[in-house]
């Protein structure tokens, strides 16, 4: 058996990735409270807010108002969603700690989504970048369709290796690799971590797992096993896949934590507040929760 | 990396694992449908029947009247759990191809369950298991609570293996280790599967998870790094957890199958005919299926 990391840092995407394509629009005081009680479980990391255009994400609008209201806690990590140097100044002015860019692995998804190419699309990211390392806030890199694409399908792992480099070369400080479409598979997940890991040091490498084809925690594991140690993942489960209607998206927190404690690895997250915090929103959205384990371990609590 | 099995077999358990704690009826014709449309997928070994009391599983009391109907699949391998003489003497008069005996690797579940030691429990099924020899069919053992139990909490490897032997001495030519509530993690997995492993030939020992805690799909991959080539599993994931209200149960096997399918391991069965099985069950039900695999190809053949 391969050695795992005895450590791992869980990012938690929820209040950002998670409710994003949610339709109702959920108040800030909500999200707020969202982080609130996340960061109040122990995560080093959150994504709590995206600069982008209220035309085409309303869902993220009231970012700098929850950015304002949450209570900061000591050592975490408050990431925002940049596109544009616009993006940046709004994040910096609301106290982001880490900026996101990104970019998609695959050449016919740059094209259809943001019509330019791979390359121009991370070059665009130039500005973002220099204002990020001068105002010493924390890059984040985030590579999309690094797994497969739902236009072109197969995605090589020489393209993801090729972003990776573009966005060290930018400077980022962490980079992470998505399987937005959730389509990934064991074998295959531990082939383009170890080719990422090539390029960049393995231990500010990234795996962003959707569990659309139910695949993201041995995605996980087998990511373990060739020694990735950040992960993202989305309290109750949080955000469906726009590219098919009805099914699942980001693997949820929940999950992940019970998976870490029982291999023994460390997180510094208490998985019960985290539970509170998936029943919370998931209440607040009137549906049951999508972790499993989120479930099974608030059924046991009313046993 | 570990190597991998090259192929497998999946036993599927939905027509009596899975529907037997559904409270509505299920009409026999519907079973019946269930596993004609499962063996046509190309199943080698589906778990079609229980003869058991029908005070005590009311679900199961068509059991003989579905083994009538059903179209038999040359080579497939129909079993039926029979908890005794009498539910044998029933499964050789539908002619089940297998008959299924169980005990629980937890003291407290078997004490609990049904009043007796673990070794009393195991010993009464000598019966059953000399007449299964006399009449050439084939006899598997399934042992429950092999990795935690809703009594004791933990289950001790040892206790898995004592059952093991216990089996092996009765003449089991196959025996499935189930994780009833779902709690087992990967490495634990490996521990248990490995301990059985120094009892019992490793090609007829199966994995039979549930993915309560999400976990499921992780302990597959884990199982399969240490050789372990038959597992359970059930379309459209049916089956809750008693022990958890509204917890999910059996592992989906269409997320199993595209586990397969992307590991490049043979399984013999045509993912697109279990899609199908899955959603027409699903719909008899009146519920979305618990498969995300499953609702993921369903939804992308709409598109």
């Amino acid at each position: 058996m391969a050695n795992l990391p005895k450590q791992v840092k869980i990012v938690e995407v929820g209040p950002r990735d998670g409710l994003q394509n949610e339709k109702e629009s959920v108040p800030a005081e909500i999200k707020t409270e969202l982080v609130n009680r996340l960061s109040g479980a122990g995560f080093r990391n959150i994504e709590a807010a995206a600069f982008v255009s209220p035309k085409w994400v309303p869902q993220m609008a009231t970012s700098a108002d929850v950015m304002a209201a949450i209570v900061r806690r000591p050592g975490t990590i408050y990431s925002a969603l940049t596109p544009n140097m616009q993006g940046f100044d709004a994040a910096l002015a609301a106290r982001a700690d880490e900026v996101v860019i990104f970019g998609s692995a695959s050449e016919a998804f740059s094209q259809k989504n943001i019509n330019c190419s791979i390359a121009e699309s991370i070059a665009r990211f130039e500005g973002v970048a220099q204002a990020a390392k001068q105002h010493g806030l924390r890059l984040r890199g985030s590579i999309s369709c690094a797994f497969g694409c739902p236009y072109q399908g197969d995605v090589a792992p020489e393209s993801v290796a090729d972003v990776v480099r573009r966005m060290r070369d930018l400077g980022c400080d962490e980079i992470d690799i998505a399987d937005t479409i959730g389509v990934a598979t064991a074998r295959q997940t531990q082939t383009v971590m170890e080719r990422a890991a090539r390029e960049f040091q393995i231990d500010a490498l990234a795996g962003h797992f959707h569990d659309t084809y139910g695949q993201a925690l041995a995605n996980i594991y087998a990511s373990l096993e060739v020694g990735i140690s950040i992960y993202h993942s989305s309290v109750a489960g949080l955000g469906g896949c726009p590219y098919a209607k009805g099914a699942t998206g980001n693997i949820a927190t929940e999950d992940v934590l019970y998976l870490m404690q029982g291999l023994g690895i460390e997180t510094g997250i208490d998985l019960d507040i985290v539970v509170d915090a998936g029943q919370f929103i998931s209440q607040f959205l009137g549906r049951k929760s999508a972790s499993r384990a989120g479930n099974a371990l608030a059924a046991k609590r009313t046993s």
